[in-house]
C-alpha cells in the first residue's frame, strides 16, 4: 500500500476538493483561453472596420488575423510565466492487468487510486478514492510541455472537425456555380493533376534538399517529404480572392482561381491521408511487393475521393428532394434548422464511413446551392446565407489569429533555416511546374485561352492557409512532423501576408481586365456593392436571377467547355427536374414509358410553372397557401430549353388533374 | 520491467498503429453518436413541420424531441451490443513521484509506458512508447460502463458551457421588453423570493421523505435535499410559451411567465452553486460557527449574482457603445460578427472571474435587444435575430433530444418510487406555495391584479426543462446526486408532455383572454402571423416601431409599476441617451456643467434625429453615405418625453457645428 498516492495537505484544503478545485481549475483556463481568442477576433474585427472605412486594402482580415496572433503569441511566451502541469509516471498496480488491459491497443482509461494522508482529527474518514484518466495521445517531450501552452494548444482534431467544415461548406455553397461549371475542364485538371505534379515536386525537392544536410537526412524520409508536399499544396486564396471580388476581375480568372483552390484542398486531403494509409500498408503487409501497396493506394485515393463525394452529394440531394416534396417552406425556421442539420450530417456521415468528410461537406455545399436553394422560401435563403457568412467570417479568422499565437505557443517548434528556404523553393516551382504546362496543354483545347498574365496571377494566388495548417498540426509526434509544421506556419503566415498585399498591384501591373460586371455580382452602381470585401460578396445565389445575358461578350453566347455541356444537359434534363421546381419536368424528359414515375416526381408547383400551363394567377393564389416565386427557375435551364410548346399528350392530362385536385396526395 | 505493458500482437497489426487506430476509433464513435442526433434534429423538425401542417398543437417541439429521444434511446440499450471500454488501474511508477505528484491535488497527465512483445523479426525494433492520459474526474463503479453509453454520454459540462449560453441568450434578446420592465415588479418578487421559497419547500418535502424511508435516509443529507429544491426550482416553460405566443394570450401573464421563468433559472443556478460552496465551506472553515457560514453564503450568493449581472451588462453596453460611435454598421458582416463576439465574450469573462456565466450572458442579452439593437443596421439586426433563433432551436431540441436518449443509456440511474412520487409532490406543493401567497402579496400594490385564473395557469407553468437536467447532470458521484438526476429526468419528460400538452384546453377552461392584440406582435391579419410557433415569434424585436398604444385599453395610458417608472426615467434620460442614438441626448438630460463631455458622448446621428435640428434630406443623405433609419428610436421614450422644445443653448450651437462639420473626429 505504499505506493498508493497520497494528497499532501496544504493550506488546509480537504482532499476531496483539491479535485473540485482541479476541475474548475481547468474550466476556468479553458475559458480564459477562449476569451483570449474572442478579444483578439473582436481587435481584428475593429481594425478590419478601420481599414474598410479609410479604405486601406493592402492588408485583408485574414492577415490582420495573423499579425494580431503573433503579438498575442509572444506576449503570452515571454510575459506570462505559469506554474507547471503535474504529471505523474504511473504503471499497472496488478500483473494481471498487463496483457488484459492492453488486448486491444491502448486501455482508453486509467485508474489511479489515492489517499490522503491520515488525518489527527479522527472523525475525518480516510479518503479512497479512484481517478479517471482518457486517452490523450502519444507524448515524446514532456519536459517542455507547460500550462499555458497547453491551454492554448487546442486538441489540433478540432481544426478538422470543428472549424473547417463550416470553411469548406461556404466556399460550396456561396460558389459561382455559372462560371465554375463553364470552366469545370480547367478546373478539374488543375486540381487532380496540378495537386498532384506539386505534390511530387514538392516532396521531391524537399527531399532533395534533406539528403543534402545531414543533419536532416536521418529525421527526413521520402513518405515524409511526399506527406509535406501534399498537404502545403492545398492553396487557400481568400485574401486574393477578396481583392478579386473587390474589383470585379476577369471572372475566368476568378473562376479558375476559386474552383482550384476548392477542389484542390479536398485533392490535397485525401491525398496525404492516403500517404499516411500507404505508410501503413507498406509496415503491415509484408507479403506484397511495394508496387501493389502503390497500386492499392491510388485505388483507396480515388475511392476515399468519389465515395466522400456521393456522400456529400447524396446528402444535399436529400435536402433538395425533402424541401421540394414538402411543404416545409411555409416555416422557414424548420426549413433552415434542417438545411443545416443535413449539411452538418454530410460530414459526419463521411466519417463514419471512414470518408473524408471535408470533401462530403463540400460537395453538400455544392448541391445544396445548385438545387435545394431553389425550393427555398426567401426568408431562409438569407437565413442560411447570414448563417454559414458569420460561422465562416468568424472560423476563417480564429485559424487565423491561431496561427499566428501558435507561432510562439506551440511547444515543439524545431526551426531550420535550410529547411524553410528550400521548402519556399520547392512550393514555388511546384506551383510553376502545376500552373503553366497544364495552361498550355488547357489552352490548345480551350475557346478562351488562358493568357500569360493569367497565368502569372494563379501562380501568385498560391497561397497556403487554413488546409494547409490543419493538416501540419494534426501529427507532431516525429522530429520531422515537428519541423514540418513550423515551416508549414512560416510558409502561411509570409504567404498571406506578402501575397495578399501585393495582389492590388500586381493586378494592375499584370494588365488584368478590372471591373467587369459578370452578372451574378450585385449592379455596380449599387450603394452596397463597394461595402463587403468578402469572398462572398455578390456571390450571392439570390442574384442568379438573369443570367441570360453573357459577361465577356454581351449579347453572344456563352463558350462553355465540352464537358460542361454534357454535364449541363444531363443537369437540366434530369437532375434539375428532379430536384427542384424548374421546367421542363420529367414528364418531358423521361421517355414515354416513366409517366407514372415521373409524375409522381413533378410538383405541383413544376406543373404550374409550365409556360404551357394557363392557370389564372387566382387559381394559383388557392392551392395551398404558400406564395410560390416564379422568378427562381434558372435560366441556365432557359439558356439550353427555350420554352417548349407541348408535344407530350400526358403533360395536358396532368395539367387538368392539376387544376381539379390541387395537392395530390403524394406532395403531402 | 516486468511491470511494463505490453502489446499482445493480434491481427498482425504493428502496435503503434494500435495507438493510431484507438485514436480513429474514438473519433468515428464521436461521429457516430453526433450523426445519431442530427439524425433525431431532422426526424424531429420533419414531425414538427407535419403537425404543424395539420395544425396540431398538442405536441410542442420539445416534447416530440423527448418522445424520439427516449425510442433512440432504448434502441441504443437494448439492441446494440458493443466491446467494452478497456480500462486499466495504475499506480505510481516510482516513488518519488508519489508526493510530488499529488502535491497540488490531482496530477493532470498521468504518463504510461508501453512496450510490445519482442518480435521475432530482428529488424523490428522494440517500441518503447509513452502515452499520455488527462485528467477526466472521479469514477465511483467502473464496471457498469460500457462504450455506447460512454460515447452518447457527452461530458456534462458541455452543456452548462456550449448548449445552454445560446438559450439563455436568445430569452433575453428576444424578450418583450415593454411587458417585462412594465411587470418588473412583481417578476422580481416571483424569480427572487419565490425561487427561495421553492428552494426550502422542495427540499423540506423531499428530506422529510427520505427520512420516512429507511434506505433513503443513510444516501440523502439535507444538503442534497436542499440542492435538489435548488436545481428543480429553475422552470423552464418553453412549450407552454409557445402555445401562449401563437394564441396570443393576454400579455401580463405572458410578461409574468416569461419573465419568471428567465430570472429564476439564473436564481437557480447561482442557488445551486452557493450551496456547493456552502457545503465546502463546511468542510474547510472548521473555526467558523454554522450561521457565519450561512451568512457568508447568502452574502456569496448575493456578491456572485450582482457581479454576473454587471459583467453581463458591462459587455452589453460595450457593445452598445461600439456600435454606437464607430460607423461599423455600413459594414453589416463586421458589425453581427462583433455582435456576436462581444456576447459570448460575456460568458467567458463571467466564468473567468469565477462568476456565472450563465447569468452574465442573460442580461448580456437583454442589454444588447435594449440599447444595441437600436444602433445595429437592419441587415444586423435580421442576421442577429436569426442567427441566435437558429442556434436556439437546435440547442433547445438537441438538449431535449438527448433528455430523452439519456434515461435509457445514463449508466448510473437510480431509480427509487417513494423518492419520484415524493418529488412530484414536493414539486407542486412547491410551486403552489410559491405563487398563491406572493401573488395575494403583490395584488395589495398593483393596478392591474393578477387574477386566480391566471395564478392557476402560472402554477400551470412551472414546467422544468433543460436547465435543471443540466444541472443535475453536472455531478453524479454519489448515490444521492444519481437519485437526482433519474428523478430529475423523469420530471422534466412527464411535464414537459403532459403540461405542454394540456395548456390549450386548460387556458381555454380557466377563460383567460386569448387573441390579445399585444402591438408588439405582427398584424394579426398579416398571413405570416401564424406561420411560426416559436416563443420568439412577434417578439421580434424588429416589430417594436410601433409601441404607443395600449394592449388591454386602447387609448389609456398603460399602468406600470412604481419600480418601473423609476428605471425607465433613469433609462430615458441617462442610459438611452449615452448607449443609442436616440434623443433627448445627454445634453438636455445632463447638468449643465457636463456639457462638453455631454457634446462628446452625443452622436451626429443624434442631434440630426433631434426634432428640432431642421436638417434638410439633402443634406443628410450626403453626410457619411450610411442610410440613417430614423424609424428605431425606441417609443418607450416617446411615451415619457414628448418631442421637446430646446431649451437649451448650447444644443442649438451644436446644431450649426453640426452642418458644418458632418463627421467630428471623436465619432471616427
Amino acid at each position: 500500500m505504499d505506493q498508493v498516492p497520497r494528497f499532501v495537505l496544504e493550506e488546509k484544503i480537504p482532499p476531496e476538493l483539491m479535485i473540485d478545485e482541479k476541475e474548475a481549475q481547468i474550466h476556468r483556463l479553458d475559458s480564459l483561453s477562449l476569451l483570449l481568442y474572442m478579444c483578439l477576433l473582436a481587435l481584428t474585427v475593429l481594425t478590419i472596420w478601420c481599414f474598410k472605412h479609410r479604405r486601406i486594402r493592402y492588408v485583408h482580415e485574414t492577415g490582420l488575423a495573423v499579425i494580431y496572433g503573433l503579438v498575442i503569441g509572444a506576449v503570452i511566451r515571454y510575459a506570462i510565466t505559469s506554474e507547471d502541469v503535474t504529471s505523474m509516471r504511473v504503471k499497472p498496480a496488478h500483473r494481471s492487468d498487463l496483457t488484459n488491459g492492453t488486448r486491444y491497443g491502448p486501455p482508453d482509461f486509467l485508474l489511479l487510486s489515492v489517499q490522503d494522508i491520515p488525518s489527527k482529527r479522527a472523525r475525518q474518514k480516510l479518503l479512497n478514492r479512484t481517478l479517471a484518466y482518457s486517452f490523450k495521445g502519444e507524448v515524446k517531450d514532456i519536459s517542455r510541455v507547460n500550462e499555458v501552452d497547453q491551454k492554448t494548444t487546442f486538441d489540433p482534431e478540432i481544426f478538422l472537425n470543428v472549424i473547417l467544415p463550416p470553411i469548406i461548406f461556404h466556399a460550396g455553397y456561396s460558389m459561382k456555380r455559372r462560371f465554375f461549371f463553364r470552366n469545370i475542364g480547367s478546373i478539374l485538371v488543375f486540381a487532380f493533376v496540378g495537386t498532384t505534379i506539386s505534390t511530387f515536386v514538392v516532396g521531391g525537392i524537399v527531399y532533395g534538399v534533406t539528403q543534402i544536410f545531414p543533419h536532416l537526412a536521418h529525421t527526413f524520409s521520402l513518405l515524409d517529404a511526399l506527406h509535406f508536399g501534399a498537404m502545403i499544396s492545398a492553396t487557400d486564396p481568400v485574401t486574393v480572392l477578396a481583392i478579386f471580388n473587390d474589383l470585379h476581375v476577369d471572372v475566368n480568372l476568378y473562376a479558375l482561381v476559386f474552383g482550384e483552390s476548392v477542389l484542390n484542398d479536398a485533392v490535397a486531403i485525401v491525398m496525404s491521408r492516403t500517404l499516411e494509409d500507404y505508410e501503413e500498408n507498406l509496415k503491415t503487409g509484408q507479403a506484397m511487393t511495394t508496387s501493389i501497396v502503390l497500386l492499392k493506394s491510388v485505388g483507396e485515393f480515388l475511392g476515399i475521393f468519389f465515395a466522400s463525394f456521393l456522400v456529400g452529394g447524396i446528402m444535399g440531394c436529400l435536402t433538395a428532394v425533402l424541401t421540394k416534396f414538402t411543404h416545409i417552406r411555409q416555416f422557414p425556421e424548420l426549413e433552415s434548422t434542417l438545411f443545416v442539420i443535413m449539411s452538418y450530417s454530410s460530414f459526419l456521415l463521411a466519417e463514419v464511413l471512414n470518408l473524408t468528410g471535408i470533401v462530403a461537406v463540400l460537395f453538400c455545399g455544392i448541391c445544396q446551392a445548385h438545387y435545394t436553394y431553389n425550393n427555398l422560401s426567401n426568408e431562409s435563403r438569407t437565413i442560411t446565407k447570414e448563417f454559414f457568412n458569420l460561422l465562416n467570417f468568424m472560423a476563417e479568422n480564429f485559424i487565423f489569429s491561431y496561427i499566428g499565437v501558435s507561432m510562439f505557443t506551440f511547444p515543439k517548434h524545431h526551426f531550420d533555416a535550410p529547411f524553410i528556404c528550400g521548402s519556399f523553393v520547392a512550393i514555388l516551382v511546384g506551383r510553376a511546374l502545376n500552373i503553366y504546362p497544364l495552361a498550355f496543354l488547357l489552352n490548345l483545347g480551350r475557346q478562351t485561352k488562358i493568357t500569360m498574365n493569367i497565368q502569372h496571377m494563379m501562380v501568385l494566388s498560391g497561397l497556403r492557409g487554413a488546409i494547409a495548417f490543419s493538416l501540419a498540426i494534426r501529427n507532431t509526434l516525429t522530429e520531422a512532423r515537428q519541423l514540418i509544421l513550423t515551416t508549414t506556419l512560416i510558409i502561411v503566415i509570409i504567404t498571406v501576408i506578402v501575397c495578399g498585399g501585393s495582389t492590388m498591384s500586381v493586378l494592375t501591373r499584370l494588365g488584368i481586365p478590372l471591373g467587369v460586371n459578370d452578372d451574378e455580382n450585385m449592379p455596380l452602381g449599387s450603394p452596397q456593392a463597394h461595402q463587403y470585401n468578402n469572398v462572398e460578396e455578390g456571390d450571392n445565389p439570390l442574384d442568379r436571377s438573369h443570367m441570360g445575358s453573357h459577361p465577356n461578350a454581351p449579347g453572344s453566347r456563352p463558350k462553355k467547355s465540352i464537358l460542361a455541356k454534357v454535364w449541363g444537359g444531363f443537369d437540366s434534363k434530369f437532375m434539375k427536374p428532379l430536384l427542384t421546381h424548374s421546367n421542363p419536368t420529367l414528364m418531358e424528359t423521361l421517355p414515354m414509358c416513366c409517366l407514372p414515375l415521373a409524375r409522381l416526381l413533378t410538383s405541383v408547383e413544376q406543373l404550374s410553372r409550365h409556360p404551357a400551363m394557363q392557370i389564372s394567377d387566382d387559381d394559383r393564389a388557392s392551392a395551398s397557401g404558400a406564395e410560390f416565386s416564379r422568378q427562381n427557375s434558372s435560366d441556365e435551364q432557359a439558356e439550353t430549353h427555350p420554352p417548349t410548346v407541348i408535344s407530350n399528350p400526358a403533360l395536358a392530362k396532368s395539367a387538368a388533374k392539376v387544376r381539379a385536385q390541387p395537392l395530390p396526395s403524394s406532395h403531402i
